[in-house]
């Protein structure tokens, strides 16, 4: 019999609950036959009415100093009082899974560190792709790799306003008011729409795949506010489709590049037809070459099922740390921004002949609105593409082709 | 340092043999530092030119009776004698990794239960869609599912000859003569376009996902040799493609309904995007939802990459058995082949009027050969649609749509 706990009891958590409570028979199977019983639920509000009221706490002092407990699903989100929480728990010698990937991103290297040196886990499927298993694939499955590249449709939010503007020809503005009515955006969508949800999540699987932290603040992020309903057409013309994309490539001299943005996608990569509220992660190893991983990257029960996989795991491995981990290192391990050229994809109010100056080669796009011409640059590193878009009058739109 | 054996050096065991000594470091990284050392490669040809070629033996006794190796590959194919092997040598403690799904579909059952018994592990990873996570995932990662299907694109040869008659225009005959000239398809084919590749790998996710033996002899298996380009072309008018699926339905009351056969596949499901050689799993559980799994489902290094990955869990866990396994029931698993029912797209030469009559609702498609009428029907259970199917005048074609 394995004791386990959940800190915070919002939509993840009560998720954790009810799988635990109702697919128990498969868990044991799962877990060697050991038996996976709740013990406590840490929340600080209310739940008088809850069948199983007498799980509840409002101490954290409770499952840190039960010596039965040896589990514990951190679900509470935030950064404090989870890190704190997380760390104690960890250094008491019980092992953390968690959702929380604002937490991994940021302090991940700290809190694997340790779990680490008690030899217990910490284990984060649920931070990255909600029920999609991907951490765990990186770490074993494709164990043989030398990855060369992620990119990765990271945030459910962005892809289904993308979406809607592509199939349902909305506007960015209804597109988003539409998410928010089917409450799949927030009241304050910034985290989401601006990409910094996709930008904490390409960090921790960059971080993961090379073994090294990377800090997400290195990580430039542009979001999708200014994309517009023509910008998809182009797209479309072109056979493409714009996504918000978390991208991280690995420099065989060890620095990673990695960035978030909107780019064109090519209908023949399988990330472009990834539609809706779904997430889906391309990665690239120098022998498996392009594996994908496809599924709700958010949803209480999708989310849930990761992290109650991991406490499946946890239990597994109860004396044995997975070593999982990444380091801070002492070289700068970003690369430059001019290491990784793309094709930009540009829409000015220049003429064509001035194009062909300043870009030399390029592939025309028949234009859709009135006074513009539309291109797809020769690949440039973003300080040329930069250099060259300036020269240009007015431009409407600069966008990477993913390559 | 762990001592490790390939057995076959064919085209995996030499993509194996690569990856060993290619991505060593990051392969000793991968298992906390214990270095994987090869130490006999068995093969009854002659290597005399290999720069190893001292690892090489014609004597199988040389692994088994080695108590220094604990982890051997056995990625010679066939039953025998890759059967009486593997049984010694996980018998003799010694943990065995497979690519080998035709030995994991007949003999898994028993097989995975002489390395429970033994405390040591048989993993097979590579033997469904070769290089693509997903029997681990299955296994691990969606642990808190009970999982509802498996519909899977699992074999490459009849997606690329499917994708060059949907792309390309190509009959049956030409893209299968293209797919034998680039490779993809064996001067005998049978094993890959009559579905029995595609049944023996559905088999082993069905008793992989159930706990239960499921035989491959009892799972229905069609292949796609009738199909025509008049069948793929009406798909595309349906905003669908037409794919080969190796289908597993897990009913509540534990029966298990299985098929292999091509399905007309909607383009709003990620599985109708998968062009080319690649494979494609797409399972559903009642916690996550629908997710996809995507890479090359064959190929010398993808396939030798899941194969080395087993290796290094396999090395990790030395002393652990995974106790992955599925067991023979006293009831039948089979389901009935009416529990379910499907949709079928029907071509006839018979009219509409009769068709209604027959059929009762139904929706017609624009037809594109002359002198024939082409409808979906409702749902029909497989009896239902033989019945129905025989009243009608001349049926050109019977596929399953896709739930």
């Amino acid at each position: 019999m394995a004791k386990a706990a959940i800190m915070g009891y919002g939509t993840v958590g009560s998720g954790v609950y009810d799988i635990i409570k109702t697919n128990a028979e498969k868990l044991s199977r799962s877990s060697n036959g050991e038996e996976i019983e709740l013990k406590y639920i840490l929340d600080i509000r209310d739940f008088d009415n809850h069948p199983e009221k007498e799980l509840f706490t409002k101490d954290f002092n409770d499952i840190l100093s039960d010596g039965e407990v040896s589990v514990v699903a951190e679900v509470m989100g935030g950064l404090h009082p989870a890190y704190e929480f997380t760390k104690q728990l960890l250094e008491a010698g019980k092992s953390v899974v968690t959702s929380n990937k604002e937490l991994v991103a940021t302090y991940g290297e700290e809190l694997l560190a340790i779990a680490r040196e008690k030899n217990v886990n910490y284990f984060f499927e649920a931070s990255v792709g909600g029920g999609i298993p991907v951490i765990r694939p990186i770490h074993q499955c494709l164990t043989a790799n030398n990855i060369i590249r992620i990119a990765g449709i990271l945030n459910g939010t962005t892809n289904y306003i993308l979406n809607q503007m592509i199939k349902n020809g909305k506007t960015f503005d209804s597109a988003l008011k539409d998410a928010q009515a089917k409450g799949f955006a927030e009241r304050n969508p910034a985290a989401d729409i601006e990409g910094h949800d996709a930008c904490r999540k390409i960090a921790i699987l960059a971080s993961l795949a090379s073994g090294k932290t990377i800090d997400y603040n290195d990580i430039e992020t542009e979001g999708i506010t200014s994309i517009t309903l023509d910008d998809v057409k182009y797209a479309a013309a072109m056979d493409s489709a714009v996504k918000l994309i978390g991208y991280a490539y690995f420099n065989e001299d060890g620095t990673v590049y990695s960035i978030v943005s909107p780019m064109i996608i090519k209908n023949d990569s399988p990330l472009s037809g990834v539609d809706g509220v779904f997430n889906a992660i391309l990665i690239t190893g120098d022998c498996v070459g392009d594996v994908m991983f496809y599924g709700k990257g958010a949803g209480k029960l999708p989310t849930a099922s990761a992290v109650v996989a991991d406490i499946v795991d946890a239990v597994k491995h109860r004396v044995t740390s997975k070593k999982i981990f990444w380091e801070k290192q002492t070289d700068n391990v970003m690369a430059h921004k001019d290491s990784r050229k793309f094709s930009y994809f540009i829409r000015t109010a220049d003429n064509a002949e001035n194009i062909r100056k300043i870009f030399g080669k390029c592939e025309f796009v028949d234009n859709i609105a009135d006074g513009e011409s539309a291109f797809v640059s020769e690949p440039l590193t973003q300080s040329e593409a930069d250099e060259k878009t300036a020269e240009l009058r007015n431009v409407i739109t600069k966008l990477r082709v993913m390559d």
